[in-house]
């Protein structure tokens, strides 16, 4: 029997969507599959820690249900990211003979998410995909609203395509072997939810964030209520002309200390948005556009969560200001070469500002560096 | 003072974009640029045979009209549609700043189209792009519709997106710089339209052929009329879910030669048409579908633009017949397992066939084979 917690749905007309979340939904995968998409093969993109850890469940649920599929398993880690495996996927679904009516799956985190849907939005101009997200941050953020891409030297997410998947399967039991690090590190995109425009799941998230970590029912409504939140803001605004640019709160700082620390282990995306989310408010509070208090709320409130708040917390040494302003600058999110930041008059009050002035985010950095 | 001869506009909501034609499009580019995009900076996509012939016009006249620019100069050939290339192409775009709002400029035949177009499609989730096709290919068809892409290993068009363009600018003096061959090879996708719907047409085309050939006002006429006709069939059906496929009379069986050939000067894309439009027509009058009689008139018309139309015209080995077969059934309009071709009732009657019998089609190629 199929148990499914909470559903959400993602009406964008004829590219809508379910997100199935639940404790055994990779178990289920098969007749659920067999049901919505009758007759089609899959090819399932994975990496090789996921591999291990879930794959067997899926693919046993694919057995039993007769369905027929393909595996391409990929190394783990955000260097996977690239213009190669791109080429290693796309090469990998052709010699597996699937048809433009057939599926990709993306088994795994972010980084599968993103490569595998990129992949299947340009194999043979465009298959279907179903994301089955196995980490904390992309069952909360990336593997809903249809972002897919790869990383370029300049920077991260610079080539993709905007992809809806046909359906999401978010299974809860996937975030229990995650490590500790990693589900902090997609915690912070929990967090930004409530900072975003949600004061109250803010508050929420206070009381319930031991629950969360310790995999309570909490968790499950935490996730749902994130997907919720990131389902209004897409269908509002699929492409980002507008309102969705929010969900970058902390993203434009958070990238450029990425790019900086060479997207390795010394800083985790989720790492580098949960102290862009400290370097926003505390910007905003510098600009005297919101109150300083915040500033204490949001990092104790990130120190339980045990992530990093401030750039003194990125192990190793970080390039020049400048080195920091050129990738701030490349940043997608700039337009006609003025700054645009999220910034906030507070928690749950962040804003779009497309006029910031790089020489006082030069002066800011510099300040946040000094010891 | 800007000639434009003919418009045609591709009523795609709010993807909806202008043809222009005319004689002197590239040196007029400036302004028109300047008025249709205000603000915008060029990403300048060619190749190195239509970079000496070609460049030098549209950089004097964006010069002129005071608009900044980036080139990317690429090698001329089909096998520039490559990762590798789109990369390079991606890489460029990003290392020449360029933003989100500004614009590709696709300056070249099909292959620099499609290629440049791919790469404006992904970088940063999609930029805008202008076509500026300079061989009649890339001016009746491949610069029109939106279809997008490189090839892969496993066959031609593999890899890509539907993308339309925000503008093209049809130079028709461009075309007065085209190796005969290279007309010649444009011209079978000419004639394509005349044979999939349009005897009229047809008619028209065996009445006008020198004319054309010779670049008189026929010339324009035929760009125009081709470019009308195929922007109805991309209106009615942007995505080729269905009637679109029309436009690939002659293609699988042509896709599967230049693949045999390696995608070499052996056979033109547009040779490969031209055969494999005879073998459509010849296959469909075995298959009792058609009158014998308009291959002869189809054959005919062909030769006098100088094109192959038998197997026996490609010079050098043909593969097998299973080569061949392998190449057919990777074509992107096989569907779940079943092969799709265009089939015709006579000249002006092609229809779309998906239960073509792969057995029928080996004897059929066979037989053809044999000398």
């Amino acid at each position: 029997m199929t148990r499914i917690d909470h559903t959400v749905h993602v009406a964008l007309g004829e590219r809508a969507y379910d997100i199935l979340i639940g404790p055994t939904l990779l178990d289920d995968a098969g007749p659920i599959l067999a049901d919505r998409f009758p007759g089609r093969r899959y090819g399932i993109v994975t990496d090789r820690t996921v591999a291990e850890a879930q794959l067997p469940r899926l693919t046993r649920s694919l057995d039993a249900a007769g369905l027929g599929y393909d595996t391409i398993v990929l190394p783990a880690g955000e260097s996977t990211k690239s213009y190669a495996n791109l080429e290693t996927v796309i090469e990998g679904l052709l010699a597996a003979r699937l048809e433009r009516g057939d599926l990709v799956i993306a088994l795994g985190g972010g980084v599968i998410g993103d490569l595998a849907g990129f992949a299947a939005a340009i194999t043979r101009r465009g298959m279907d995909f179903v994301q089955m997200p196995t980490s904390l941050l992309a069952q909360v953020d990336s593997s809903v609203g249809g972002k897919t891409g790869i990383n370029s030297p300049h920077g991260k997410n610079l080539v993709g395509a905007f992809h809806q998947p046909k359906l999401v399967l978010a299974d809860l039991s996937a975030l229990d072997t995650l490590p500790k690090r990693q589900f902090a590190a997609g915690y912070a995109e929990v967090a930004k939810y409530g900072l975003i425009d949600d004061p109250d799941f803010f508050d929420w998230l206070d009381i319930n964030l031991d629950e969360i970590f310790a995999g309570g029912p909490a968790r499950g409504e935490a996730v749902a209520r994130c997907c919720a939140h990131k389902a209004r803001v897409v269908i509002e605004d699929e492409k980002e002309n507008g309102v969705r640019a929010l969900l970058n709160l902390g993203h434009t700082f958070g990238h450029a200390l990425e790019k900086d620390t060479g997207y390795s282990d010394r800083l985790l995306h989720g790492e580098g948005v949960a102290i862009g989310m400290v370097l926003a408010h505390t910007f905003s509070a510098r600009l005297g556009l919101a109150p300083g208090q915040d500033i204490g709320r949001v990092t104790s409130h990130l120190k339980r969560a045990d992530l990093p708040t401030t750039l003194a917390d990125i192990p190793g040494t970080l390039g020049t200001t400048d080195t920091l302003m050129t990738a701030i600058a490349q940043d997608k999110k700039v337009q006609r070469g003025a700054l645009t930041f999220i910034l906030t008059h507070g928690i749950g009050k962040a804003f779009i500002e497309r006029n910031v002035d790089p020489d006082k985010v030069r002066t800011f950095l510099e300040e946040m560096r000094a010891p």
